[in-house]
């Protein structure tokens, strides 16, 4: 089918399609998402209200048999930041959507009444339902009914409670090819769905495929580009080991929060690390691989059973494992697992919530290393909407205000993630210019910090992190505009042939001669209006600053400072 | 005794005392507040942490015997609003701290450890005690114990339970000459103390006074001034009726924000109104005239009893009768005498409190009217630091994003107080633009708009709002700085012997040749000062703004919206 723009507008319950406008042509995934946002949403709007827009976009390849293409972008206006917000996941539903023809699928005003909703998407366009059954209920049931309903090879995008009840964290999932979850998880973006009192979009993409321009070319590009990933050790060891992989590496480096961001090293870590979880997951028949999408290659999900050898959780990233493990001094992989159930459930982003409970523990509300207590509150008090589930449920901003907290790690309001950025300094000027507050996906400068993938630079000297940063931010606002998963970009910065391969595969797709130069043309204009955007909607390079803490107190073991001035984050827009 | 900046360093416990600097000469109150933060507090840094600084400042004129001369300014970065804050109070503290010879006192640092403290300011210099028996103790037990300790005449500064929480809504609470409380209510200021760990200041005045240049000059324009106060009709109406003169009028305007700002006319007004007020006071022996300082002639203040005729609450202002009634739908003001009592023990702003009780109320978490619920609240809630009252004691900002309610009506995060900007444009752009978020206080410009005082502009007009809005928020800045009452502005609006009378007095008091118009270029350098840190802190234009409702649901009975552009709205700056 010829790709179109699909919308749908929740203040009269209509919807319509329109063809693609010549300005948008060569835009997928968070490059369309991005300009949809700053062209149709008032920048000073209440992001909860009829003016903000959610909008879901298959990526440039998503639909094909390119590896690793399945991710969808959402965009909206941000409630957690008040920036624009780009989130993207896997799961199944951009590939439907793109094989539905839809390049974006853009959500718009905001119905009366307390009626929540429901969208069926087909091929014979888009039904607006109402829903009664599934309201209050978590996600999990949500795929559960919808399965039922209409069959277990739908794609689904749901809210659970936190999307209901508008709380800040609040995530949008999306089914994968188990009938498990992967999330659009941060900054908020399942209370704008909330907002518009959709509860879920179920998507049948049967009988649909995606044109090619050119299938030989496209055939040969994409063996190219599945060679190369899969070829790369970093791309191996994340389908060994997961995401997880990464505790024991950055305990190592130093540069593992702890404690509410107090130290740079757990003790713990090895209980909750990925060589850890590993030897669980193959002692209680779990699965080391996983994917998230048909076709992705590195499989860097699992499946993690209890010690019963039964189903706990999936998708079981590091930054989740993080942020209750060392962050909030939980040593205990299975309550990690219960808890990141509970959140996947609930429909709320385990990396801001998490962090909002190590704040609340530096608060005294809780103890460190009370696990049992966080998931009594995920239980009792976020997913019932409590006050103090609303407090925790709107993040670690929100919480540090709620109990006058001054160790607060946010950038615009929004948790900084697994690193710590004054031992990896290069993550600390992502965080710090994102155009999204704190996110490490960003400008993964881990990558080069670390893990010397495309080079190397020391994580703790000064030394060309701008550069580093800026030319990953580059990279990736394309690479999110092609529905390729981030970690194509191991292959990328290390194997020559990888991206040619990922330009060729774009050409093939829709019969054009793109450069390599092109697409990184195209990361800079997408990163250029996200920040027009913010600048129109009142922030300023005030905004692009670290909490205060992070320059006043050294970080053991290696007691460092983030040492950077304001001057010096600031040329990180010297494009 | 001669002028001297007191310091206080909390971080090592130590004091001293310097010269004024010839920069700060000439400047008192909000003046040398706004002038001291905007040079010493780094504009980015956590408003809780050690680098924000707290500073009280009486006015050019406290300690002599103008009339209306008591009120005490005090400064600092806002934990509410991030922007500079300067709230000025009345109580007895300003006349003390002048007669002592102190221009200003300057809070620094902020201790390790949970200890509680103290400030013992006389003659012989400032003493920093710990403070064990009256933390977590409220605000009438603070200046009874320290009557009990020291003696009945001391001057006391004081938080109670919502400063020691750090809760974004707290104030600091002046002793008046009878033992009750005046406050520097808004911005949260009693949070910042609170993070300085400082429970209370007394304040010893005995055996110093204020040296005058020029006595009889100063007698004669002394004279003169409390003339046109007392002659001025609005002024005896305050006497007569206390500020809450204004439900009547207000409602009569439309402009009286009801039900979570949903209407502009309240059906239960007269339940409420100052006339019926009155009538009430006189019936059960309470006294309908009350200073708040020595030497007020104006004496809006009251001593409302209960029924029994037993004391309930003083200094029941219009804006927190509004607040809690037409706001919140309370028509009851003995409930409405009892919250306020309430809240002046916790220390907790009236208006922020109550404007968050009706975004609380709109959430559904409670009914419109249930004053007893909204007392049982703060009492057992907000009073302990609930969950629920940190939320509510956190302001209307605060609650709105913790419900994801999307009416809520604040400026950089501060509520907006008791006059629709509808219904009375003039006053939507000092909400807009004021340098301290939403204040009523800052320019007043329902005086022109509503009580024709100084000419008269519709106010469902945009016609001629900024001009107004600016011209009084330079008066203001430079009254705020001469230790003024604010309602010496009827008379000064409308009398002209009533200003140059109060420059003379200025010049007589420091042996000066000021005239009207330096004392209005001093107005326009405070406004430049503030705004300048709020620029460096990461404000922009973006920030003066009204919330979207406001321009999206018309308001009754006139159905009016608000309609200024941005433009318009940012002329304002245009000097």
């Amino acid at each position: 089918m010829s790709d179109r723009i699909f919308r749908v507008n929740m203040t009269d319950l209509s919807t319509r399609t329109e063809d693609i406008p010549d300005r948008w042509a060569g835009l997928g995934g968070r490059g369309l998402t991005s300009h949809v946002v700053a062209e149709e949403v008032p920048p000073v709007c209440h992001p909860l209200g009829p003016d903000n827009r959610l909008v879901f976009a298959p990526g440039l390849l998503s639909g094909t048999a390119a590896a690793n293409s399945g991710r969808l972008s959402c965009g909206a206006k941000s409630p957690l930041t008040g920036t624009i917000k780009e989130s993207n996941a896997g799961g199944m539903a951009a590939q439907m959507l793109a094989r539905l023809g839809c390049r974006a699928l853009i959500i718009e005003g905001k119905p009366e009444g307390d009626t929540w909703y429901c969208l069926h998407f087909s091929r014979e366009g888009i039904e607006i339902r109402e829903e009664t059954e599934l309201a209050g209920k978590g996600n999990f049931a949500v795929v559960e009914t919808v399965a039922e309903r209409l069959g277990k090879h739908l794609g689904v995008i749901t809210i659970g409670q936190a999307g209901e009840m508008l709380l800040l964290a609040a995530n949008i999932s999306v089914k994968d090819p188990e009938g498990k979850l992967r999330s659009h998880g941060r900054g908020g973006l399942g209370a704008v769905m909330g907002s518009k009192r959709l509860k879920f979009i179920a998507i049948d993409a049967s009988g649909c495929s995606v044109d090619l321009a050119d299938p030989d070319c496209f055939r040969e590009a994409s063996r190219a580009f599945a060679k190369a990933l899969v070829e790369n050790p970093i791309s191996q060891a994340l389908g060994k080991y997961g995401t997880n992989i990464l505790v024991n590496i950055v305990n190592e480096a130093g540069a593992l929060p702890t404690r509410n961001f107090q130290s740079g090293q757990f003790e713990d870590h090895e209980k909750i690390s990925g060589e850890t979880m590993h030897d669980m997951i193959r002692e209680r028949g779990g699965r080391v691989k996983h994917n998230c999408h048909p076709g992705c290659v590195i499989q860097c999900s699992q499946v993690f059973n209890d010690r019963k050898g039964k189903y706990l959780t999936s998708g079981f990233e590091y930054e989740s494992i993080w942020a209750m493990g060392a962050d909030c001094c939980v040593a205990d992989l299975d309550l990690i697992a219960e808890a990141d159930h509970v959140m996947d459930d609930i429909g709320i982003d385990t990396i801001e919530t998490s962090v909002a409970f190590g704040v609340a523990m530096e608060a005294g509300g809780l103890e460190f290393g009370d696990g049992k207590g966080m998931l009594r509150i995920l239980k009792e008090d976020v997913a019932k909407g409590t006050p103090l589930g609303r407090i925790i449920g709107c993040g670690a901003g929100h919480t540090g205000r709620a109990f006058g907290v001054t160790r607060v790690p946010v950038v615009k309001n929004q948790a900084i993630p697994a690193y710590d950025p004054r031992s990896v300094k290069g993550i600390g000027i992502t965080y710090a210019t994102s155009t999204m507050g704190a996110d490490h996906t960003i400008g993964y400068t881990i990558a080069t910090n670390l893990l010397n993938s495309g080079g190397h630079v020391d994580p703790l000297s000064k030394e060309g992190q701008v550069e580093l940063s800026r030319n990953l931010q580059i990279a990736t606002a394309a690479v999110d505009s092609t529905g390729m998963c981030i970690f194509v970009a191991f292959a990328g910065l290390d194997d020559e042939k990888c991206l040619p391969a990922l330009v060729d595969m774009i050409n093939a797709r829709f019969g054009t001669a793109l450069t390599l130069d092109d697409v990184m043309g195209l990361g800079r204009r997408i990163l250029m209006t996200e920040r027009d955007f913010n600048l129109k909607a009142g922030f300023t390079s005030a905004h692009d600053r670290l909490p205060e803490f992070f320059s006043k107190e050294p970080l053991p073991p290696h007691n460092a400072i983030w040492d950077f001035t304001g001057e010096e984050i600031d040329s990180f827009w010297d494009f």
